[in-house]
């Protein structure tokens, strides 16, 4: 056969279709893979073309990932964690409880390795993913009534996802699968007691507030979730390598770009919030630790039997200690001045 | 005349020169513009390359920026407030004294309207710029002597680069500006009493634990600097919008990666130098309001003689406050809960 042209063998005309796992109400996280899109297709002169869908409108939202692995669709933009009933490995470098903040496990994914790990992982699935995303540290959700010991988690019936309720049940809370939309009358009648959702912007739309007005912090299972573009794994190794390239590129820009955008938002949001009745409350350090201590044991017990979660688990745990030590010095010491400064109104 | 093809107007050879601020040896600070030119070329196939030089190759590292201004390099790598000496308004997007955090300052660059508004000003100097790369809180730096009080600062010969040194001047510190390879002599033989540099990866480098033991932090002056991408205003307008445009996608994929790299390397630069003797020392809350008073005092004079100084000081300020409302809830809250574990042995 004839070769084909240098210039058409590196700037192919490529269409792809990306299975979102979020609604378009979600712009923030939604809006992602919009943005992913129109870069690609902005640097290639439209010739990389990404079609975006929202969840459930060629699949449903927690099916992206198989979708993806099947070659359904070539993408999809997900959460690890929405898998871990299949295998909790994947879900750790997405979020587990007690994990990296936002700019920890960005430090592990692009220089300790974790990109490379959780690609090991999921080859055997048929997938490459990068990170593309992040909210930052989610809130603990909204609670109907307050909560001041761990006895009040006994039988508290929370709408929450994903691998965190594992480690509730510990302590003897309900974990409920509520999908986004049923949350809010489900709150309202009390079929449940509380749930967790993002964080205020996010939060301010489904109007928890008006139903459960106690807002608790921090979410510490989602200490700085990595949302992931996960591709096809025969269709991004088909790509020239300009595209790949380009791809991964683009992945980190937009990864970077939400927590940007959460971070320009939430504060606006939290002020609204409280201003319509949204109390604040922290969890008690009594609480923060049962948690703790049950994620732990729930580690041990996945680190003896799972070889991919202890292979991943023990790469971020190693970092975090090293991570910990250090932000506790230089930036902690940095907000902590500046927040007093907020707290006494001289900022 | 007749017309080019379309594919070669849409992706021609296109060659640029940038020039760093920065040497080779700092290989997280320079390395981002080879990143960059990497990532472009990549993803053009090679049409577009960026050839990188270091700090004093082709250019002087402090005229970077008016190198890019004047055409004679299409682009640096450089901090805006090297220039503050023109005019204070070149600081406010990279650095000024109890500014924003990295987080804080990315949400104001990209959602703030930062990027549009440093630009405004930067169009009258002929450049266009993006964020191209932050180190985190930086440290306070090395003293030979021990800090205790505000009266300890009268007189210091500190090493302290840019706008900072306006703001430390009005506490009686002097400042002195000596290039990077200059400084450890300087201090060895007590010509200077201290010198600030970046954090503990770079800082380590060139080993002024051996001379300055008391390793000072937070560098208040630096809570989230931003290293910029400056182009030359008609060599970047004169791009395809499609090279314009995975500019732009790098510039920000590049912003990301260099912090990334810092908070995965300071760690164990952290442990290194302690180890070797390095002796961590918080500055007291004394001297941190004293200096905050000072930086109030320079800012309520520029945006009184400084239009351009005010509309992004003000900008910044505004959410500022909103930023450190927010900050300390979750993240504060996350972050501190995990210091303990950390300082307990627990991680």
């Amino acid at each position: 056969s004839l070769a084909a042209p240098a210039i058409a063998q590196s700037a192919p005309k490529v269409t792809w279709r990306l299975t979102s796992s979020f609604p378009k109400s979600l712009d923030t996280i939604y809006g992602a893979a919009d943005v992913l899109a129109k870069r690609i297709s902005e640097a290639t002169d439209g010739n990389f073309q990404i079609q975006v869908f929202a969840g459930g409108e060629i699949v449903p939202g927690l099916q992206a990932a198989d979708a993806a692995a099947a070659g359904t669709v070539e993408a999809c933009h997900t959460v690890g964690y929405y898998y871990w009933g299949k295998d909790p490995a994947w879900a750790v470098a997405a979020a587990v409880p007690f994990s990296l903040s936002a700019r920890g496990i960005n430090a592990w994914h692009y220089h300790g390795g974790g990109i490379d790990l959780y690609n090991e992982f999921l080859a055997k699935q048929g997938l490459v993913a990068f990170p593309g995303g992040n909210t930052g540290v989610q809130m603990g959700g909204w609670f109907r009534k307050e909560i001041n010991t761990v006895e009040d988690l006994k039988g508290l019936k929370m709408r929450v996802g994903g691998f965190a309720g594992k480690v509730m049940e510990k302590l003897g809370l309900v974990p409920q699968q509520i999908a986004g939309g049923d949350i809010y009358p489900a709150l309202e009648k009390g079929t449940i007691d509380a749930t967790e959702w993002v964080g205020p912007y996010d939060d301010e739309k489904l109007g928890f507030y008006k139903v459960a007005p106690y807002y608790y912090y921090p979410g510490w299972w989602e200490g700085g979730p990595t949302v992931h573009f996960m591709f096809n794994k025969a269709a991004y190794e088909a790509l020239p390598a300009g595209y790949q390239s380009l791809l991964r590129t683009a992945c980190q820009s937009v990864d970077a770009n939400m927590l940007q955008m959460y971070d320009y938002l939430n504060p606006k949001a939290l002020k609204s919030l409280v201003a319509n009745g949204a109390q604040l409350r922290p969890f008690s350090p009594e609480i923060l630790q049962a948690c703790f201590t049950a994620a732990n044991e729930v580690y041990a017990e996945l680190e003896a039997s799972n070889a991919d979660f202890a292979k991943l688990w023990q790469s971020i745990k190693t970092f975090r200690a090293e991570n910990y030590l250090w932000t506790q010095v230089a930036e902690y010491n940095y907000d902590t001045f500046m927040m007093i400064q907020q707290r006494n109104g001289a900022l």
